[in-house]
């Protein structure tokens, strides 16, 4: 037994202890069943008293003190994060790198991780997620604090289900990288003479990865595109945006620890932390080292990316116009309900929010006989008003506004619906949140328009405001939704029709657009909750993203394969 | 039974047909043995009497003629090839389209073809496959009056080995599409709520493909790329070198036919014959319905492709300059002869030929004693006279050079040699090819030369010019030759070792620079042969291309996944 048998953990253990749920993970992508090996509820008869309470004190403790990360080229410590439940600054600073050292500590750590058998790889993956499920509490209150999601949303969504997201993209490189033998014999005549080989394919990592995070959902596309180059062998420099650095930080922490662990270089993972006034990505993505750039933010960025960045893998998903039809429904109130909680969770700021819901401007049919324009309308009023009405609920669904950015947005809607002399279905106005008496928060606003005011609701607004269109008919709806969905973009599109034939004709312009389309959903179920491995999240044929999170083509593209050939030795049984 | 089925060949049958080979296919690309549903052999004791004579002639009847092909926009007609085995023109022409016209038919074509079933794209793009090995012996005629192959090797090289990495393609493009389950159903409990959700996932091409083919070896390339594209349900416009198109002519007349004779639209696949005066690729390259581009060719275009491509799939092999490393050898003679074969084969005009040879200037082991920098030296060039003194021989493996272009490269590295005092080991002449008096053939210029000239070989001499390197060392040798596969792009090194240890250090430097390595080939297959489903051929981690023809990652982006999702019917027996 050698010393370092004895002190460092061991791979071959973490290979065969993360197998299976690897193998479950890619059975889940190919039956696209439900399934997740966490559990994404936070309640304390899942986790006990005691994992909330200390997550809690985790992130209370990390409160006007500086992330420590030891990684190299530190030039000052930044962080002006601010808490939109407390709209007080948290006081976390965090390491500012100079970009080339992060670089050079990144190239100067792959040839190992290169060489490292591709399972262990995967395992360790495997092993970072677990040890963030294990501190999502922690993980919890940073979410909730940095971006303002709810506590119960901060939880599932930015933990288990944004988690289940990087396992997914660990099945996918694990299908692509076993795809591939690692060796081969050739046997073959020419011109009637014996040839034998023996062939060698390695995986060759393609370099450096990016990943530029968002500032309101952050872990949700971090998970994957960092696993999925990680995995596939590429060391991965992380850029949180400034307004949402915590949450990152954690994972870079988390990560580097458990690659030491197992006798890696930290420097695999490291921080890009920046501020919106001298902002870093660009040194990035200019630097020949980094091979692979996945993105999520802003169209505005996203677009000049894809716009500009040639020789690289480019991965982006930004943002569109989500749009729902109400064509006909069988209970209107349930269609309702299920819209209203799709509009108001995470207060709009979500990438699968709906934005304009389509009416036929002569009402639609119902179980219950015919419902005109405004009745539908009213109706989903009146479910936004259900929880808007109640601040426990609200707090819960709506959580905060991240920013003042998406208050403004409001404002202006307002300002120009006055403007326009539009009518307003519902004001905008802050609700009390029961926990947080300084809480950003704000309900939905809900105009009435006509598709005359398609300049105003054909633009992503950032912010909880929804625009009910007056539509000539269902198929005008569908038209201009779809038309919507591929000419702005769009993550995901929602539609109630109780005519088959109606879907029939519908489904086939969806398509065409390349928009995700969930029809006649209601109930339980968050009408606008993707689920991994099951759910294709992107699509990458509209403007909303040219990737999707997750698919092979995702991931294949992140390693090269290199053979080498010789001839085979002499198999002296076989004489 | 209806008209349709009387009159139209059955989807069902030719996929039950095909599913065999296809799936032996897959089977190969896995183990990465040798196999092949052709015999590459022109032998009439495999063929027949017949279908040689019925090539040759079908050939014949084209000289002179149009060459139709009913697709739309049709402005005139053009073509001006040249024959190097008879420096006379072909007098064939063909049509000129209107570059809109073809992607506008492209456009009409695509929807029925992308709701074909992806198994029926598969088989249809099999069956073509099948029907160009059946007149291979007029592709045969066709390469070599275009390119310049010699008989067996246009008959080989440009048939059933090229069509063998279409078919490999079409494994790569099943693989990735069956990897996505057409549909699933999604169960869970959301709040105590049961949820059940039918999903369904369509396979949606990303546009149309453009097929830039290279003049000395179209097939190779193009069969892979278009299947690729096509069977991900994309229509393909194939833009052939202005002095190479009836090659791919022939293919297109195929594909159409088989196309149109399963009831799709033909313009699938069109000819975009252009002239090298008025050059038509930019022309698709920017039409943002071309959303994805094939190119092999010349490094300046495709680097200027890469370059300047934004938002599109770009797939490059352009080429590089290989070397040979000869650090020892058990058999000196053994492997001159494989080097020297390689080096005379199509007169260096291939992706694969080496153009550089390193060799110690202290001079090597041998399993018969050292040998000296000159008889090393020496027995290459003897091996390249074996060959170059039998014009049979010659035929056979040089065939013809298909420009004067290559011509002017010997003549010019014959000067520069003069100019500079180089050794020249021997001088390039024409052989006199038996067949064809009137052929453009050339022999290898040899030079001696040592580091200080590192400013002429280490930049891609397309024709037949060799140069023999006296290198410090076999290690200096390998950093010299992995430098110039990093730097200057590289399809294949190759290196000769009986050392154990030495192989063992240079192997990570090859892996490192990108490079696929044969190591101590000898014998009667061509070193510089690269075997469909066995060999991955191309990096894409050097300048000598971007992509893997083929790998997943080669198909996997050429199509996206749209779902849509619904409540699941209610399943009465489980209740």
């Amino acid at each position: 037994m050698t010393n370092c048998q004895e002190t460092a953990a061991q791979p071959a253990d973490l290979i065969a202890r993360h197998a299976p749920l690897l193998d479950r993970a890619i059975a889940a992508t190919e039956t696209r069943e439900a399934w997740s090996p966490f559990r994404d509820s936070p309640s304390s008869k899942i986790h006990g008293a005691e994992k909330p309470a200390a997550g809690k004190a985790a992130f209370a403790a990390r409160r006007d003190t500086r992330f420590t990360i030891d990684q190299p080229g530190i030039t000052g410590w930044v962080g002006a994060e601010v808490s939109p439940f407390t709209q007080q600054p948290l006081g976390i600073t965090y390491p500012r790198s100079d970009p080339q050292a992060l670089i050079a500590a990144a190239q100067a750590a792959q040839p190992a991780w290169a060489a490292a058998d591709p399972e262990l790889r995967l395992a360790l993956c495997v092993e970072i997620a677990q040890r963030m499920y294990d501190r999502n509490f922690e993980m919890a209150h940073a979410v909730m604090h940095v971006a303002g999601q709810s506590y119960t949303q901060a939880f599932s969504g930015s933990g288990p289900n944004a988690l289940d997201r990087g396992i997914e993209a660990l099945a996918y490189a694990a299908r692509a990288m076993r795809a591939v033998s690692p060796d081969g014999t050739y046997h073959r005549d020419f011109a009637g003479q014996p040839v034998a080989l023996e062939k060698r394919f390695t995986l060759v990592p393609r370099g450096l990865g990016l990943v530029i995070c968002c500032a309101s959902f952050p872990t949700w596309n971090a998970y994957p595109s960092m696993f999925a180059s990680l995995a596939t062998g590429n060391p991965v420099i992380v850029k949180p945006h400034p307004i949402a650095i915590l949450p990152m930080a954690l994972v870079v922490e988390t990560a580097r620890a458990v690659l030491a662990e197992f006798g890696f270089d930290p420097n695999l993972v490291t921080l890009a932390a920046d501020t919106p006034e001298a902002p870093v990505a660009g040194a990035f993505v200019a630097d020949p080292a980094v091979q692979i750039i996945d993105f999520t933010g802003s169209p505005r960025y996203g677009s000049h990316l894809e716009q500009t960045v040639v020789g690289k893998l480019l991965y982006t998903e930004t943002a569109g116009v989500n749009s729902v039809v109400v064509e006909s429904v069988d209970d209107l109130d349930d269609a309702a309900r299920a819209i209203a909680r799709a509009s108001c969770l995470f207060s709009a700021q979500m990438c699968t929010s709906p934005q304009v819901i389509y009416v036929p401007r002569e009402g639609i049919a119902t179980a219950a006989g015919h419902a005109g324009f405004d009745t539908v309308a009213q109706a989903i009023v009146a479910q936004v008003d259900a929880i808007a009405d109640q601040p426990a609920q609200a707090a819960g669904i709506m959580g905060a506004v991240q920013g003042q950015v998406s208050l403004d947005v409001v404002t202006d809607a307002t300002a120009e619906a006055a403007r326009r002399d539009l009518r307003v279905l519902r004001p905008a106005a802050p609700y009390d949140h029961p926990d947080f008496p300084e809480a950003r928060t704000m309900t939905p606003l809900i105009l009435a328009v006509t598709p005359a005011e398609v300049d105003l609701y054909a633009e992503e607004r950032f912010g909880p405001v929804l625009y009910i269109v007056a539509a000539d008919s269902g198929e005008a709806a569908v038209a201009e939704a779809t038309e919507l969905a591929r000419t702005r973009g769009t993550i995901s599109c929602y539609l109630y029709s109780t005519d088959a034939a109606f879907l029939d004709a519908a489904e086939p312009r969806y398509l065409a657009a390349g928009a995700n389309l969930s029809i006649n959903l209601t109930g339980a179920m968050w009408i606008n909750f993707a689920a991994a491995y099951s759910d294709y999240h992107v699509t990458g044929l509209n403007p909303a993203g040219n990737a999707c999170l997750t698919d092979l083509a995702f991931v294949a593209s992140r390693f090269r394969i290199v053979q080498n050939r010789r001839p085979a030795r002499v198999e002296i049984a076989a004489q």
